[in-house]
């Protein structure tokens, strides 16, 4: 039995965590941190909870108190706040598992030009694991400290990892377009994420600029051996929940659907939570609500010499605390996946 | 280990079926019956099911022949298909569980005005038991035949059941008015589920005259132990699923909050599945969504001697699939809660 | 041509005021005041609005100066700015639609019970004429001081007026249960208006506790010509615009559908936006979207001898900017229809 | 005042245009053309019709019979009618607009290939002018037969074509990434286009294989003066209305923002339906609703040298029912402005 703790518990992350927890059989949750809520009860504020499990008081503990009684804390923070929380002293006590982006970028220059901070823990980087599960498993085992990436990040990079791994696809011309459900900015009262503001639209946003773009350049230029470039362009759409990333790479040769076909089973041998889409069949997000899912699909086309594939995520879920769950069952040599073996729900 | 057939599986109620069935530990889905899709994998219907279970084709096979396999089948057809198709030898076999209205009326004469349809099978309604299991518990437990109660008439009874029984509120002056998400409607291809029809709008229908209506009169009459009378208005909202029925009634005498909460309590001691809001608060569907909670809150209004009672359900789980399983469990004398004791999904 | 001036011009009422009078040929906006942007473009805040419009500049500017220049000034502000703002001075210079309830109740104790704030200018209550122009259009027409309706009220009242008027239903039980979109809530950046909080779900709010009841029962009470008794409960409804209430009265004495409808019709007769639905047809918001039209229909429950009326407005329009217009229409005796007559917008 | 009638008027694209030219002062309806609705009110269809026009009885007339009494017909019928039933005769008789894909295509064979039936009026293509009002004015105005442009292709074109004839981006080189509302399904009960089925998701559809593909290719490689090569992606987006395309297109030299702007500037000027939005803003489909506008912005990326174009139209006005009164407006010399004036509505 796993001692856990969450500091963040009452946005959306650190709720959808504690829902996935809940059901998990080998975890007990000791801490459920919250800044704004503590000393509240926590079916107070997410209600879904409310009689379903043994309630708990939030709490205002901090990092070195929960690190002491806890086998691993997640935190479901905004970013910055890792960064200047974690350190030697809490990694000797407990394993860390970070939602933020304060640990996901290995190049802290590269981190401090997108996130406009100061990084404070530079030296604890070389720690950080970049959680992708199915790509870093070995490294996630023997990790203290896990990056988990981000929800965009995630979708686009298991797209297309493989087939820059196996050359498949010019590692110098890469589109990624990207939307994603409005759970995906958070629980925080803006303006832009209010019902009547999002609801019968859509948009493009952070053309050029998205925090996610370094994140997955970064991880697919260790894919492709060599400095990526890309475009990432994400779009925001009426619905709670769901990524989709639609991304045209260039073909470096002629290739069939099978043989694209086989570079992803090969790099995904194995992998419960990859599925494959039927040829000329391809991802929707409702097909993988609520679940740790990523469903992938593509269709060549000879005209251009590019591969479009089609890549679908549950933000909350794969996208952020579900692969945060099985980054921990990794870590802790438990059936991967323990917890999150639900079929997704529809219509939902 | 239930061998388990359902009829039905390729509508809304019936995939929400086989999605509990999958998370639950003691069954073993023998047949998945479609009328419309026999040959074809599940999962190409409903590709949320790829990769998470041992995928299965959808079966034509009739009742006949799965009630001789199965310990139980459930049947999620239109109105007036069961009450053909069930019979005695039926029975002798297995054990069946009705999703359709056909087995709810004990005036049969009832049944025949307000569904336009002739009963054939009269006999057997004197077999059938109501599964509204927190009401009918014991009776479901050496039941042959279970009429699955209708979403709305789920919610809207175990809101009043309690308070009927006590005395405390008048049988004769009742308003039920309803809000559904559109999943109640069924998986049919027609112009009103359209989602340009649906979306951005909002309406009653079927007013005075919506069948969940008898239903409600015949199962709160036995609660009053008196002919109840009452009126239903449905309304239909823009959303997947969820219904939130808020009643209006008048109070026999006066009472505190108290003394009404007191009386939902005693009746509803131990049913795990029934969740009374704290003062002043009161259910949304949100936080039932996915699960097979029934949420109930109440006001009192002293100017007019009314109750004004809010439940909410999830029409798919409490009102259709789930509470199907939830008699399963009774039946076979398994725990009532197992398979369905997930928390809520939210935001979802 | 009148010179106009708008406080608020950047809340959602404000702006769709905006929207209207652009297309209404015999005005010309002065001002577009707004605390929060004064000195930005308009169509920076609302991009609906580049190119169509002479664009102007947000004024910071206050009432008083405003009153100079304008023969009629809009205050679509937070309840409680209009009663410290409008005074005897200003009322001689430009006449005043108030769209916030300032000046909607007669008995200042009611509004300071209900509102929570001391009401200033009591003297002026006299001078408010409660701006339904169905109802009171002849006192419109000769007024200083227009307290436009609340949204809810507008449609509950137009519902009920006239059988409370011919004495067809009983003053002392009456429910009316109301659904609204979430534009209802106005642009604040508030927790509970956030996308992922309102959508996929519906609730019952501030139930027996909200705002337009006593505004409801002293209207209706005129009606009357007795106090009324009645419940209010709204309900939040995931879309952006519109507003249903379904109402549920006792009838005083037999009466037919066509008496009922002669009722209405007697009333409402020459009434542009007014529309009855055929018999068991009911309104649905989409069918007024955009529009200043108050759809009706009802039908008769013999059982419980009980009327079920059904209404829908669009809350940004017949329910706050649009009655705005038609007030300004009334008291300037231009055609009542100016600016109003477009067909809504389906499907939107 | 110009005689109309409308063949297939019952459609969401009929339905849109009747509502535009119901506010069209230079107009007459002469027939609502309906195959399934011949003989009933059309407001007993389209209920927002209901008082606010000079209610008509829908029609089963030809169009024989209506291109004799009429002086334009709009056909708003599936594809494959508009060439069967189009001819010299009736040509000589009234002007065509028609809204199918029939008379979109130059080259007979691409037609047959894309949309699998015989072109049996391929002797008319040559008088048929694709009526892309901001670009093929002049044709316009002197054509007989207007072939109004897909939904998809006016938003698609109408973003590239002014970089295309100025030879600033690549005409090998092009992704469209596109999103739509789904209005643009149609009208038709069809399982893919219900509530459920679309609500809370999002998916690429017709993957490489979309129709719009030929039309686009066509008509931007006249802009090009060559052959043109893309790929069109579409997706479905839970909303009713609007359509955002996202354009990905290679540099074919240096530029800046400011002379890519007046590239688009210079060619669209005076068109007072082109807004091109601020730098570093881009088009929200939100913006443009119910309205016949086309918004247009872009990003220069200057690591892969290319341009980000974002453009948003109301699918069913300026991808449908608009252009079309626009397209009528240019071929009957009035303002083609006229009845096409209003401000987009927001929240709607």
């Amino acid at each position: 039995m796993l001692n856990i703790g969450i500091m963040g518990s009452t946005g959306y992350a650190g709720a959808e965590l504690l829902r996935l927890l809940t059901a998990h059989p080998q975890v007990k949750i000791k801490f459920l941190g919250s800044h704004n809520y503590a000393g509240q009860e926590f079916s107070n504020i997410y209600q879904n909870f409310a009689g379903s499990f043994n309630d708990q008081i939030c709490s205002g503990a901090d990092l070195e108190t929960m690190s002491k009684e806890c086998d691993v804390v997640f935190l479901a923070l905004p970013n910055g706040i890792a960064l200047t929380e974690v350190n030697e002293g809490i990694l000797s006590k407990a394993k860390i598992i970070d939602l933020s982006a304060d640990f996901r970028l290995k190049d802290a220059d590269v981190y401090e030009k997108w996130y406009n901070k100061q990084h404070k823990s530079k030296e604890l980087l070389s720690n950080a694991v970049y959680g992708l599960c199915e790509i870093n498993c070995e490294k996630i085992k023997c990790s203290r400290l896990i990056a988990n990436p981000g929800c965009y990040a995630t979708c686009s990079i298991l797209a297309l990892y493989p087939l820059l791994e196996a050359g498949i696809v010019n590692f110098k011309d890469i589109i990624i377009d990207a939307m994603s459900g409005v759970s995906g900015a958070g629980r925080a009262a803006e303006l832009g994420s209010l019902f009547c503001e999002v609801n019968e639209t859509t948009k493009a946003y952070k053309v050029i600029s998205h925090r996610h773009t370094p994140e997955i350049k970064e991880q697919l230029s260790v894919a492709a051996g060599a400095k990526v470039s890309l475009i990432f362009t994400p779009h925001l759409v009426p619905m709670n929940r769901g990524i989709l990333v639609t991304v045209y790479a260039k073909l470096t040769d002629k290739v069939t659907y099978e043989e694209v076909l086989d570079a992803y089973r090969a790099r995904y041998a194995g992998e419960y939570f990859i599925r494959m889409t039927k040829k000329e069949t391809f991802p929707e997000t409702r097909w993988v609500k609520a679940s740790n899912f990523c469903d992938i699909g593509f269709a060549l086309d000879e005209d251009s010499g590019r591969i479009i594939i089609v890549a679908a995520i549950d933000n909350l879920v794969k996208g952020a605390a579900g692969q945060a769950v099985q980054n921990m069952n990794i870590m802790f040599e438990l059936d991967e996946k323990m917890g999150l073996e639900n079929v997704p729900v529809f219509p939902c």
